[in-house]
């Protein structure tokens, strides 16, 4: 069974040199969400953190190379699923950012660790009532 | 821009009755990941957390209605964006669970929130060096 997904937005930021983790990055930039989701966008607030789930589409096919990589800061290989590197079976990848600001459509953030043009796939609240 | 992603395993728990997040959530279960990524499930370890990526496989085809929505524990209308809703533009579920062990290529969890047989789509540590 395969799952087919559609990006709902875009990220854009001027940055080219793209820190390898949220955790490290002050970058700023903007999520550009279709205007079809507009209502969607409601209750995003300034100062809130978000999930962004985002398609690596820069990331060349996954093979089995793959399965075990040794990530930058670490001295040997690991298992891909105990590592956030981009090349993964599924290319989804996950980012906590802080929203700074919102105006229709477009949602300004802090903490940006994607290139600009990131197919954009998903926004899930960090904090949440259960 | 479509993006196409293929499960790498499912969830198996005997619990029929699931929380509504793994905030609140005892419920333990199985991910049984396909052994063609045995390799990459390399470094897991009981005690950790990590986040599972999944499809909302039961979920009816996101419309306009889904755009706002009321969650179970709020008075009002919050946009999809802003909630945990399984009904999105792109299905994806995002749980934090706690590895109770590994054997294979099964990973025994605790702090489902997922049904049986939830087709799984990537795996990444919670915590991780940068």
């Amino acid at each position: 069974m395969n799952v087919e997904m559609k990006p709902i937005g875009y990220v854009s930021t001027a940055a080219k040199e793209i820190p390898r983790s949220w955790t490290i990055s002050q970058i700023k930039g903007s999520l550009i969400i279709d205007k079809i989701y507009l209502e969607g966008l409601t209750d995003i607030e300034p100062g809130q953190q978000i999930y962004v789930l985002f398609y690596f589409h820069k990331s060349k096919k996954f093979t089995n190379d793959f399965l075990r990589i040794k990530p930058p800061v670490r001295d040997r290989k690991m298992g891909v699923f105990s590592t956030h590197s981009p090349f993964r079976p599924n290319p989804i990848g996950l980012s906590v950012l802080e929203v700074i600001g919102v105006g229709g459509n477009v949602i300004h953030v802090k903490g940006l660790d994607m290139l600009d043009k990131t197919p954009i796939l998903d926004i899930k609240p960090k904090e949440h009532p259960v």
